[in-house]
């Protein structure tokens, strides 16, 4: 008998979906079965927390660097837009502004301005929630999904450089310090837009990095993921790659929309967000552990996982087998994607019969080491300790 | 009205499907519709060869690096096993000989041996077979699939190094000059198991990179593609990365099974194949666009298309509009999965109004450069000019 779970949680049932309450997104609570705007997804890779919220289960995102579509996880923070915005692909408008000339382009018009490709972990702000919500005090609750390590893959985008696009409209506007990117969902009536509308600003520095992408993975971006327009920022977590884009704008300040000013904030358990807080922009280094989940014989077993800088490369994994009481550096496998793509790491060793408690502890090119926990905070973002998603087996 | 063809062939209706004719994969001939056991794919990408004889359509392989399984091209010289077979794939053997301690494996057994992934593409040897076939004197034939561009994708594959294995049972047997790989394909009844089996050689240099593959862009690997395992020889052409692999042998010489012997050999055109002539084996330097393939308005556009080295990375890619008078070079787009895969390239340019004749031409980092025709061989292998695949296009 093995058995796998998190260093935390000491069964498979703790990671068990929960209700995501409260939330415009949530749908059914509780269930069980992916939803039918998600029946072409492969029904047996995911923990279905509700009809917009669908975490890959551990070990189901494959060891070729890409996770397939069919395996990639769903956050969605308002319902998508009606299936017909994906009928007629190429007539779909995306606002230009604050450049000197602006204007509303067409995705036909897009693809005639340039093409490039982009590898990038799409994540979750809030991948690892679990962790930091099971270690909170006493009467201390962080909202949101419970999501463990699913809420992340890596993704191969296709599309035109949104510098080819302001380049060619003469240029930012002055003064402008934010790129500021507005989704396309249909607004849930008797709400006020800002407090619901899936607004956005970055850094101007993205500038050089965002892409305007029309296919993930080699094909059309389906609607589920953002199509059929998405604004990448590579590096920068879920919320800032913007679904269904309709208006990309240069802008001075941020918005004060909901989803920027009083959401996604580093703050502390129990407090409010406010604007004053850093905003959940770029992504810190991380790993964890793929493989083994189950114990099974011992002897010689290769330890698998994925490990990823954020906005740096990786420089190095180190794997331990005894719960973080010693590490031994593990080999980079497979094609390097980029700096913002993830490293599968495998490393081949013997496992004598008996527990093992098996963690990864990755460092990225700029020297940030993963720590051994992350201090919960208020929205439940950021977590990137090796200690959360270590797994404990037993061989015999 | 615009039109896009081949610059040989001048309308769409010559790259139309012709029957496979006195092959042991001939399907129905002239069938227009995916078989049934292809039905999984996508219906528009493909033009329908026979039931095992399934093109790529121009221009469906994406920009995003790697070709989504869904649209990736199918080649079998016997028809496949069983569904069964990928029933239990962790069940599924491989006996490995030409070792010090030869012996049977299971998947699972490999799979506690270690991990790697490669990218590379994976191409028909007779893949621009049509470009010869069009070039013929009367009288003259080459038999087989009129294949144009589509018999090739680039694949991230993971699995287990052939050499960790064969390291692991006591490494190579004295005197080895070949690896030579069995497929599990259930023979027809009637024939000399020697003249249908699928079995073939190559030089042990490639044992440094050989794969066992399990998995295809991060899912198990279908069995239409070779599923449960296959073994990859990373640059050399589709016929050598045997399916359903089930022995791996590293021998003294080359088999004399007759797709080694008799077939996939390089001769001239009404020669027999004799095992003294070339073998199949190695790619060369190849490239082709991809869009634009409809000529629409004049003015700005992107010139895509995807280059490859075979056995080397792509060092520089030129564009020509006017069917090779003038050259321009164009950047390399997205990431880098190393020297056996592909890269995509794209030139934005401006196109006045008219007839323009679009081709491209690879340099790889040997300095091989790809000829502007490749004479015809008896069996219409590894074409590689640029002239054949050139896109006729009006712009108005």
């Amino acid at each position: 008998m093995t058995v796998a779970s998190s260093a935390r949680a000491q069964s498979p049932a703790a990671e068990a979906p929960k209700p995501d309450a409260g939330k415009p997104d949530a749908g059914k609570p509780g269930a069980k079965g992916l939803p039918a705007s998600l029946a072409w997804k492969d029904p047996n890779a995911f923990i279905v927390h509700s009809n917009q919220t669908v975490e890959t289960k551990r070990g189901h995102t494959g060891s070729g660097v890409i996770t397939p579509v069919g395996r990639l996880f769903i956050r969605n923070n308002v319902n998508p837009p009606p299936d017909s915005i994906v009928a007629d692909r190429d007539a779909w408008r995306v606002e230009i502004a604050g450049v000197a000339s602006p204007r509303t382009l067409t995705l036909a018009e897009l693809k005639r301005i340039g093409l490039a490709s982009v590898a990038t972990v799409l994540q979750c702000s809030g991948n690892g929630r679990k962790y930091m919500q099971d270690a909170l005090q006493p009467g201390q609750t962080i909202p949101g999904t419970p999501w463990t390590v699913g809420a992340a893959g890596c993704v191969i985008w296709s599309g035109v450089p949104l510098k080819a696009v302001v380049d060619m409209l003469g240029g930012p506007a002055g003064g402008v310090k934010f790129v500021t990117g507005t989704g396309g969902e249909d607004l849930p009536a008797g709400l006020k837009p800002k407090d619901v509308i899936v607004e956005r600003s970055v850094p101007i520095s993205t500038l050089d990095t965002v892409l305007l992408a029309w296919e993930m993975n080699g094909e059309p971006l389906p609607l589920a993921h953002g199509g059929p327009l998405r604004m990448i920022v590579p590096g920068y977590s879920g919320v800032n790659n913007i679904k269904y884009v309709k208006t990309v704008a240069l802008t001075e300040a941020e918005t004060d929309a909901k989803i920027q000013a009083a959401s996604y904030r580093m703050h502390g358990v129990g407090e409010k967000a406010a604007p004053t807080q850093p905003a959940i922009w770029e992504q810190p280094v991380r790993s964890w552990i793929t493989g083994p989940l189950d114990g099974g014989a011992a002897g010689r077993t290769v330890v698998t996982g994925v490990a990823f800088g954020g906005m740096h490369a990786v420089a190095r994994v180190e794997v331990s087998t005894d719960g973080g009481r010693s590490w031994t550096d593990a080999p980079l496998v497979g094609p390097d994607l980029g700096r913002y793509a993830w490293r599968h790491f495998a490393l081949a060793l013997d496992l004598p019969a008996g527990r093992h408690v098996l963690a990864s502890r990755a460092t990225d090119a700029a020297g940030h080491v993963q720590p051994e926990d992350t201090a919960p905070n208020g929205g439940g973002y950021s977590y990137n300790g090796w200690r959360g998603p270590a797994v404990r087996i037993e061989t015999t």
